[in-house]
């Protein structure tokens, strides 16, 4: 009899019928009831097992963490929280979980201590749910994306540009590690090497990306970058998945306003589809902030943040304005801020950032025409001669969400700046080609997979929002 | 005045209402018909500008090439093969392009050519073409997915394991590759890399995935894949994307039933979602195939093969049973086939695939039940003690697309397999950990996405359908 997935059964009107469940036993209490799961959502099913008429053998292996394939009937269930139960007629062992050994008993565990069995730990229920909602976050990526005429661009992972200076990198390579080849100056010759040059793992995929936005008009990426900086933080991953859409004939506000409809979208995306697993998580959230001293409590739950976000216009205000605003601001003035605002040009970090979101204005936050000392090279120069049209999104929270800018599409200012920063004007021969054959005004964003779904799901460690964290020293599984 | 997509305009009822449209200039005629292009659609739109009352200087610059932004009424178009055109009001050049060094002429180029200039090539009828099938295709494949359920798991991109052992592999590493540090034994003490231990690119997620379908029961994975190969081939990239999704609960035989599904599902949606791209590349493929002799013509145009596997059931039968009907083929008997087929347990070479396909069923075909010493250790073993419960999905004119099987699910078999096999039993320990807390049934397979996009436009070689290829000896751009 084919399965059928408890998400369906749990909204199927019981009558009796016939139906079979198949997966994982979360609880098995007094010989009788049986909590089941099966991934397709938070909820588990109740089978019900008639104890007197099945064979002791059988129950002993109705152990937590055992794989099972129970068919039944399908009753209302006098239970409270949930409307339909099975009443087992049949339950097969598809796996057995020896009690002793299976790491996951029916209890909290320490994130730390899920970490070093990430292989099993998506069979909790913390998990699962986060990994539902990073499903439907990148399903909704696509979807916006599809739905407004942007084609999918997958730019190369393997890299022989270090053009973008985004952080240090991976090497990738075939050389024999104990006995590379040499040249004549006695250092490794990477011309032997599998592409014939030195090559690396991307930290960006917007280069390529404008390459394809010079030509199809909207595109975006949504694949793995790299970075390999020895950060042990609760934010930062040596490989972690971005999204960079890139948009011609866009300058900065219509950049600021794709960003805003893009975020809005997924985080109602998120509110409509995932509900349950939200309101776990939401709960989740909030004993954690009940085990923290009342002042580091956070004002806003989880669910408050999303609906901040969903249901509020974005703030826009030029770095400048917000220079202002910090200097005069009272954390300043009372010495509050770790890092104090006393001049213009100065990058801001998190606490003014989140002091700008979640005190001053109380919505989300989006900074424009930044200083061109502390922003990229390609960003688009203004006219004062001094800012880019930079743009950085802030979320209550977690600060920036999103970096992006208006490129700057002039072959002679590019020119400069690159000679300006000493960057290797040859191997972007290909890039500055773009602004002498049909160069157009265009905008772009780099949203990080990961730091949305931190945000969405109210975890705090970025290790536990990813299947298989890569972090120094660890790349397990 | 915001610009219009020219695929929605071409569809707009022009009553000489005022639209603005961006794009790139294909030709310009006569001084006065510019066909422009914006990568929205493979049609261009027609301006026609008012050359007695325009600057000289300004027709100059309306070169092949060039970015302009064109303002004006949209009106019927007397022109043939067009139902609107744009009565140029308003002409502005974003950005110029040389003719003297504009490498795109309108005229045929070759892919040879193209691929050197592959930051320019997606500018090309052909190239927008394929990238927007490629997009579509991608799209469609979450969609499916996602509409059945199953969820988009990332697996790791760098890993520590080596265990698939299904090719070659690329090394990831920080050290200094002049001055690595040294182990005792004089070699390279990899425990200072960047993990803590020799680190490669991955060659598939599927024992990752498996991890996560036995959790939440139906996953799949979307993401690069390398092989370090020294494979210059028109059907090998050392960096290619696939497709892999895992099933809990699904034997064999549903494996099978998904595998059609799933194909079925993709050449459909490009059948009624790209249509007109789909109809260049039909033509674009019928002149490349009256430029060869004509024994060596394809029987099937690409829309016909298309409808090949669309429009037909796929036959299933046993390596066995194939094995049979290739030994008394004609071309066998004739000794036509490269490879002659002389006995059972020989791995099957395109040519018999081919055979099988085009000739024997006419139908696209799924081969089961492989020799379980020409496949992978993980397959499910079968009773007759010699065979796998494998498949393979041939394709006309390709071969082989997808790859999969049942996994063995039973712990004693696997680690018997594992041991014969000398594999690495302590590097999978998670995988083998599967096997010994609630294991269950389940089966996954392998989609290489350029295969597929091959498959889907009728282009020929591999590094036509990615953006940026990688092969030994190119990582460019």
């Amino acid at each position: 009899m084919k399965r059928i997935k408890i998400k369906q059964l749990l909204v199927t009107e019981p009558k009796g019928q016939q139906v079979t469940v198949q997966g994982w036993v979360r609880t098995f209490r007094n010989n009788q009831f049986i909590a089941i799961n099966d991934g397709s959502t938070i909820q588990n099913i109740q089978a019900v097992v008639d104890f007197n008429n099945t064979e002791e053998s059988l129950l002993k292996r109705i152990t937590t963490g055992a794989c099972i394939s129970v068919t039944g009937e399908l009753i209302p269930s006098p239970a409270k929280g949930q409307t339909v139960e099975i009443k087992a007629a049949q339950v097969e062992i598809l796996g057995d979980s020896d009690p002793e050994k299976f790491p996951l008993q029916p209890k909290m565990h320490s994130l730390e201590l899920l970490r070093e069995i990430a292989h099993l730990r998506s069979r909790t229920n913390t998990f699962s749910a986060v990994m539902r909602i990073r499903h439907a976050m990148a399903y909704a990526i696509h979807k916006f994306f599809n739905d407004r005429g942007f084609y999918y661009i997958h730019t190369p992972i393997i890299t022989g540009s270090d053009a973008e200076g985004a952080g240090a990198m991976f090497r990738v390579t075939t050389l024999d590690a104990n006995n590379p080849p040499k040249g004549e100056d006695g250092k490794v010759d990477f011309k032997e090497d599998f592409f014939g040059r030195e090559t690396n793992l991307t930290v960006s995929g917007q280069l390529e990306g404008e390459t394809y936005a010079l030509a199809l008009g909207e595109i975006y990426t949504f694949g793995p970058t790299f970075r390999a900086e020895n950060s042990n933080t609760t934010r930062h991953l040596a490989e972690f998945w971005m999204i960079e859409p890139e948009m011609a004939f866009y300058d900065i506000n219509d950049n600021m306003q794709l960003a805003q409809e893009f975020l809005q979208y997924l985080v109602r995306y998120a509110l409509k589809h995932c509900a349950e697993d939200l309101e776990f998580l939401n709960k989740r959230a909030q004993e954690e902030e009940q085990s923290k001293p009342q002042d580091q409590r956070s004002e806003l739950s989880l669910l408050d943040r999303l609906k901040f976000v969903s249901e509020n216009d974005f703030q826009r205000l030029s770095y400048t304005e917000a220079i202002e605003i910090l200097k005069n601001s009272t954390p300043n003035k009372k010495k509050k801020f770790q890092y104090l605002i006393d001049q213009w040009g100065v990058d801001l970090q998190s606490e003014h950032e989140r002091f700008l979101v979640e005190k001053h204005f109380k919505k989300p936050v989006i900074l424009y025409n930044y200083p061109a000392e502390i922003k990229a090279f390609y960003m688009r120069q203004n006219e004062d001669g001094k800012t880019v049209a930079a743009m950085d999104v802030l979320f209550p929270g977690i600060g920036e969400i999103i970096g992006g800018s208006q490129r700057e599409e002039r072959y002679e200012r590019l020119l400069k700046r690159v000679q300006e920063l000493n960057l290797p004007e040859k191997e972007l021969w290909w890039y500055m080609d773009l602004r002498r054959f049909g160069s157009a005004p265009h905008s772009g964003f780099g949203l990080g997979f990961e730091r949305l779904i931190l945000f969405v799901t109210g975890m705090t460690n970025i290790r536990d929002v990813i299947p298989y964290p890569r972090f120094p020293g660890n790349a397990e599984f």
